[in-house]
Formats: structure tokens, C-alpha cells, sequence
């Protein structure tokens, strides 16, 4: 065999040059687009070495080991891990899992069964099903703006149009709706609201919610809403949009990551809320969209009945309280800084901080913000630009207090030696 | 709150007759179709309740308990629970994964550094990012018929155009070469091929995985090689197509499902052999299509180093004789019967049937024949239909030896009770 094999490879060789051309992709290929990578890839990332790196541009709360999930989560899954459960399963979930989530989020107003769940390979698989199975090349899907960059990486991967509404930084990041309804048109399929929201921290009040479901309502639109940051919110209160709305179809995408802390282990899930009944081809679409990739780690989808059993109310207590105190340390350090404005925040784990440009003496951008900070002071935030909004900046809230107060310091200190008037030094030799 | 929330819901409902419209779906959604699905849904699947239904329509091995994975495995997951593993990795695998999961497929001729590895959620995925890759609406991608159905969901979510080669059944099931080579035009992408195969349980010997890899190099065409079942092969030798290929780039793409007897667990990968740099556009095309979900679930990913080193050769070997054994049990229960032909199977975990229709006197096709003999006897293959070749049905090898027996013992019965010339009477009275 050996020999014949040889024989074939000469063979082969012998037939005809080799062909070196470089293989073509697909347009979907070239188009599935990362913004964060894009513009990471281009920020120049050259910390000082005489200061320890604090890195403040990873939504990851599990980085820092400060914000690891209950043991209860961890329990469930080993428990699980006992039980044989190896095999495959729906393609949308468990019926076990789907009936816990089915519970968990069921509300008098918005009555929820196993039927109305789809768990998807984290919070990103659900978002994916959710707009390919709404948009299309020919049906736009409007994004929030700031917002999260996977919705137009999927948008891209997809090519599905978009078009951006505004959140109105100076009233609580709510939505301009008059633009929203503007932006409507009649190859508009869904309108995505994120909230609590990525990156802006903020939470909608339900009057604003009804006001989107109204608008919704009023173009016959469903609404996706990303609700991965549902519940946690902790000035004010929350609310998901599918136990207020009560005639717009709502697709609620969720998970695991934020709330139990476990972003790597991939379980998410998709929630219809459709009090009439007119997700009919919607629900199809769905389920045969989950069988593409043939749905989530059955050891953790397995374990969602007993985690929701059993994480305890303290511990979601605990983690607001502790995203409540780091927004409060970063917002009290900053406040008085003249040329930034940090936006208090309401929900999730992010805070904004607005760059004004015009207090700086040599700085041009956000982008140019940030380089320059973390080749001084080592300190790397987020340039909001990622996000579509010039000049903010995002922090992370889940890194521990003292690394906060310390960046939040040297924050202030970069300040200071930029503002305008002060003559533009070698900046290394200026701090040190 | 609650009574501005009210008077915001009556205000809304007043706007307007409530829109009851069903929302549309896009026809990415609607072409998202699993033959399976289909057809599975079509049967009349109405066992006999005098007799305990046995299944041997479902791939996946650990459905009976008797081919569970190796306790290593599961210590390696364990293990890896405990380090505090819950976070982000890249979206295209943990390097250490991506490090050893190239050791281990690395070949003197192929070789392989984590940069030519992809983790996925399970095989299901790396097909993906695959098709997606290279194929697009239009540029085609040829498949095996018969062959594992997920392919044609794949496309069909893409709109990917795909033409079928046929696999020779009285050829070991080896490609038609010459059909396979007409198909090709200059808008194919790709060729994918299955080795060993899922339906046939067969594996190409390795002069004739040449000559499809010198076919491929004639149309500078690069390969999609689904390779779940990589080293399961029971009878003769086994290579890669990576291993054997000197110009044609291939994808190969694997996971944990089949021969670590994970299925549930969603964890595989893409291997890009490459040797002679084709590939870097695809694979930054590969990179960003793992962006869309975020890549594989890191508690399993991250046990695969230790997987890789820790499972014994005896626990493949094992897995391999108790395959073989039930695929001699099986074919020669079958063997004599004059209405069926078994293919002995040399791979995998499955084997093919032939169905003598012209040997029946009351039944049409292989569809009829699952039905009626899940209604006489209680025993469900697939019919191979959903494959693509009419008249076969896929028994699946997993199942318990005293199940098999008893299996193949029914469908002799049943064959004999409706060979040419016996007549048609009601069934479940001839039988009881
Ligand atoms: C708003 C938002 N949606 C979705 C996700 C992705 O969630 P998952 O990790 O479950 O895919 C994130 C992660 O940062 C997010 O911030
Ligand atoms: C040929 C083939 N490819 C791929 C798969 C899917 O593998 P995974 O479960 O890892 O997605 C299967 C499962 O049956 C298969 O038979």
C-alpha cells in the first residue's frame, strides 16, 4: 500500500505544474467583520514599563478572579458531569433546560413554556438565530449606536443592511425615537435594542420601554432585545421587554456569562415572547436555524435547572452591590476631572467616560486617547469608537477596587499633563 | 411606575387596531432545512405495542450506556473545572488546545503548528466556517450521495449551491472519479468528502483517497474532508487526507463527538493543511467565522490537551473491536436473507442495507419498509433516503449486541413475511 501511495503521489506530480494560486473566500468570509479587532489591530498598545498594566478594555468579569461564579454553578455542572450525559440532545435544548428557563423568566403578563425557549451556544448563537431568521439582504435590522459590535458582525456575516439610531448620552442613553421611527422603513424586519446596555452602562425606565414597544407596535416591527444584562441593574428598575410588551413580538437573547459569571462556558438562550401568536413561522425558523450548528454543551445546558434552583438571591445581590461601589469609586475619582465626564451608570458592568477633546492640548481622538494613556500610564480602556460614538471612552467595572482607584489616579494624572495650555513634552520623560 | 407603565400600555393599545399580522421569515431561515428533520417527520412511526421498540436509527454511541467515554475524559474535565476555568478564550480556541490538538494530527509530511487549527462547536461547526468559507451563492460545493445530511443544511442555510457525486456501492462505496470530475465547473468551489463514512461505514483505501486528491489538484480545487471519524477504521489502513495531500490545501474537520464519545459536549475543530501557503486568505476568513458565536465551550476545550495525552491506545482499540464485533454479528445475521444485502462496514459506526424491493410483494421502498417494520417488529432503521439513495437503510453499530441480534432476528421475519409471493395480509395479525 505503502509503495502503490507513493506511486500515486509521483504520479500525481508528474500530471501537470502544481498549482500555486492563493484560494478564493466567500463574500460572507470577507464580510463577517470584527469591529473591536479591527480597531484594536490598529491601536498602537505600547504600555510604560516602569508602570504595571492595568487593563480596563475586557468585558470578561472573570480576568480578574474577583468576580467568579457561585459555587452553586460550579456544583450543578459537576453533579451533571456524574450523570452520563454525554449524548446528543435537541438541537434547542433539553426540554428539562428549556422548562427551568421557561420558569425562571415566566411572568403573570408574559406566560412562558418550554416551547417558547431555544438555548443556543451562548448569548451570541441566540443573537445570530435571532437576526437570520428576521433579516435578510433585502430586510434591514436597526442596531443601537453605541452598541455592541457583534450585531454587525453578524449583520456582515449575513449580509443583512443596518442602520443606526442614536442613544442620547445627556438623557440616560435612552433612545432618540423620533430618529428611530425615521429610520423605519417598509424592508425594515426588527428593531435591536440592547439593555441594560453594553457599553453604556445605562438601563432603560419602563416608560422608555413602553415608548420603544409603542413604536414597534405602530410598524408592525418585532423587537429583538439583547438581555444578556437582564436583572442586573441597580439604580432603578428593571424590567425585560417581553413581560411589557403586549402586542409586539419580542426574541429576548440571553445567558449564562454575565449574571452567573461564566462567559467561556458558551449557554445561552432565546425567548419568545409572542402573547398572539404571530411567531408562528418565526418559532420554525428558529429551530432549524439552532440545527445548523446542533446547539449548546449539553454538561451546562444540562445544569441550568439546578443553578437556577439554587444560586442563592444573595449572590446577585452581592454582585450588584459590588458593580454598584466600583461605579461609584470610578464616578467620584473622575468627576471633577475637567477635561473627561464620566456617565454615571445604571446597569451591566461598563462605565462611559467622555473625552472633551477640546481641553486637550495634543490630543485629537479617542483613539489617540487611549494610545497615548497606555504608553504613559499604562492604563487601557476602550476607545467607544468601536462602539460607533467618537471621543468616550468604556471601563470595565468588574476589575478589583484598588486597580480602579489606581487607573482612575493615573487617569486624572494624564489629564492634568494634557490639558490645554500645558506645552506638549516628551511624555515619558514627563512622568517619570 | 407602574401606573405611568399602565396608562403607557392603554395609551398604546388606543393608537391603533392591534397589528395581528404573522411576522415573515427570511429565506435564509426557510432554506435552513435538515432532510432528517423532514423526512423523520413524514414517517408513520407506530411500533407494535406487543414488542419493545428497538432503535437503531440514532448516531450517537452514547445512547445505551455501552459506549461511554474513557473515565480520563471525564477526569480531564473535572480537572479542569477546578482551575477556575469560566472566561473568554479566543473565538478561535485556547492556544494550548489549538497546540496540542495539531501535535497530535501533526505528519512528517503534513506538519502542524496551532496556527493551522480551529476549535469549534463540535464538527457541526468546522463544517460550517468551512462551507462558508469557500462556498457562496455563487460558487458551488460538491457532496457525496450518500452522505451525512447536515451538509445540505449547511448549504441551504447559505444558499450555497451543491451538486452530488455518487458513492459505488458495489465499489466499496468509492467516488465515481470521472462523475465527480464532470461535475466540476468554474464556479466550484470546493469538494467535500466523508472518510470514514457516515452512512456507509466505509473508508477509501489510501490509493484512492490519491486519485481524489489528483482530481482536486487538476481544478486547483481545495478539499473540505469531513474527518470526524479519523482513525475508526476496523478494517484496512487509515490516513488523512491532510496526511497524503502534497498541493491540495485541505480543511479537514474533527471533534471529540465520535471516537472520545462526547457528542453532547459540542467540541471540534478545523485543521488547515496547507503546506504550500494557499490558504492565508481563508484562513482570516476562518478566523472571523468563529467571531460569529464566539467560539466552543472552554471547559472542554481546555480539558483536550489533557484528553489527548491521557486516553490509552487500548481504549481506541477497544471502541474499534467492539465496532467490528457487531458489524460481523449483524452482517451475518443478515447475510442469507434473500430480500436484504448487508455491506459489510469497514469504518465508522454504521451499516448499510439494501433493500431487493423487487423482492417484496407489498412494499414500495425503504420508506415503507421502516414503517412497516417499526409497526410489525418494532424496529426502526434510517431509511436511507434522507442520504440520498433510495432502497437502503442505515443500521447503527453502537447498539448492544443482544439488541442487534434481536433486531436482525425481525427484520429476517419480517422479510419473510413479505417476500414475493406470500400474500398481503393484515400484519399485526400474522405476526401475534
Ligand atoms: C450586549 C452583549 N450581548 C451579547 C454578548 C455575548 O454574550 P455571550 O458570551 O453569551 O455570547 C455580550 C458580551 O459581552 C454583550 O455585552
Ligand atoms: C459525518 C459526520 N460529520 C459530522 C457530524 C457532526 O459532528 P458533531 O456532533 O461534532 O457536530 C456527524 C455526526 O453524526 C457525522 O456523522
Amino acid at each position: 500500500m505503502r509503495k502503490s501511495a507513493q506511486n500515486g503521489i509521483l504520479k500525481s506530480m508528474m500530471r501537470q505544474p502544481v498549482c500555486t494560486s492563493t484560494i478564493e473566500t466567500s463574500p460572507c468570509a470577507e464580510n463577517t467583520l470584527n469591529p473591536i479587532r479591527k480597531l484594536v489591530d490598529q491601536l498602537v498598545i505600547n504600555p510604560n514599563p516602569e508602570k504595571s498594566l492595568l487593563k480596563l478594555s475586557i468585558g470578561d468579569p472573570s480576568v480578574f478572579g474577583n468576580f467568579d461564579p457561585p459555587p452553586q454553578v460550579l456544583k450543578a455542572v459537576s453533579d451533571n458531569l456524574a450523570t452520563s450525559c454525554y449524548g446528543y440532545v435537541p438541537a434547542h435544548g433539553l426540554v428539562s433546560t428549556r422548562e427551568a428557563i421557561a420558569k425562571y423568566y415566566n411572568t403573570r403578563t408574559s406566560p412562558l413554556t418550554s416551547e417558547d425557549v431555544y438555548v443556543t451556544s451562548g448569548c451570541s448563537d441566540a443573537l445570530r438565530i435571532a437576526m437570520e431568521c428576521l433579516g435578510s439582504e433585502k430586510r434591514n435590522i436597526l442596531l443601537p449606536k453605541p452598541g455592541f459590535s457583534l450585531y454587525q458582525t453578524i449583520a456582515g456575516n449575513r449580509g443583512i443592511p443596518v442602520k443606526f439610531y442614536d442613544l442620547d448620552p445627556e438623557k440616560d442613553w435612552s433612545i432618540d425615537l423620533d430618529q428611530l421611527e425615521s429610520l423605519i422603513d417598509e424592508n425594515t424586519a426588527a428593531i435591536l435594542v440592547t439593555n441594560p446596555s453594553n457599553p453604556c452602562g445605562s438601563a432603560f425606565s419602563v416608560q422608555h420601554q413602553l415608548d420603544i414597544l409603542a413604536v414597534a407596535e405602530r410598524h408592525g416591527l418585532p423587537l429583538i432585545a439583547d438581555e444578556i444584562y437582564q436583572n442586573m441593574v441597580f439604580e432603578g428598575e428593571s424590567k425585560s421587554f417581553g413581560e411589557l410588551s403586549e402586542n409586539v413580538p419580542v426574541l429576548s437573547c440571553g445567558g449564562l456569562a454575565k449574571r452567573w459569571l461564566v462567559p467561556g462556558w458558551r449557554v445561552g438562550w432565546l425567548i419568545a415572547h409572542d402573547r398572539h401568536n404571530r411567531l408562528s413561522k418565526v418559532r420554525d425558523g428558529l429551530t432549524r436555524l439552532c440545527q445548523v450548528i446542533i446547539g449548546a454543551n449539553v454538561l451546562v445546558q444540562g445544569a441550568i435547572p439546578q443553578i437556577l434552583e439554587t444560586v442563592p438571591q444573595s449572590f446577585y445581590d452581592d454582585t450588584l452591590n459590588r458593580l454598584k461601589n466600583a461605579a461609584d469609586i470610578v464616578y467620584s475619582e473622575l468627576k471633577d476631572c475637567p477635561q473627561i465626564r464620566p456617565f454615571k451608570p445604571k446597569g451591566a458592568m461598563y462605565m462611559m467616560v467622555q473625552i472633551k477633546i477640546d481641553q486637550f492640548e495634543d490630543i485629537k481622538d479617542d483613539m489617540e486617547f487611549v494610545e497615548k494613556l497606555i504608553t504613559e500610564q499604562s492604563v487601557f480602556p476602550l476607545p467607544a469608537n468601536i462602539f460607533g460614538i467618537p471621543n468616550y471612552v468604556r471601563l470595565v467595572l468588574t476589575v478589583p477596587e484598588d486597580i480602579l482607584r489606581e487607573a482612575c489616579k493615573r487617569i486624572v494624572e494624564f489629564c492634568e499633563h494634557h490639558k490645554v495650555g500645558v506645552p506638549h513634552k516628551k511624555p515619558r520623560a514627563e512622568t517619570s
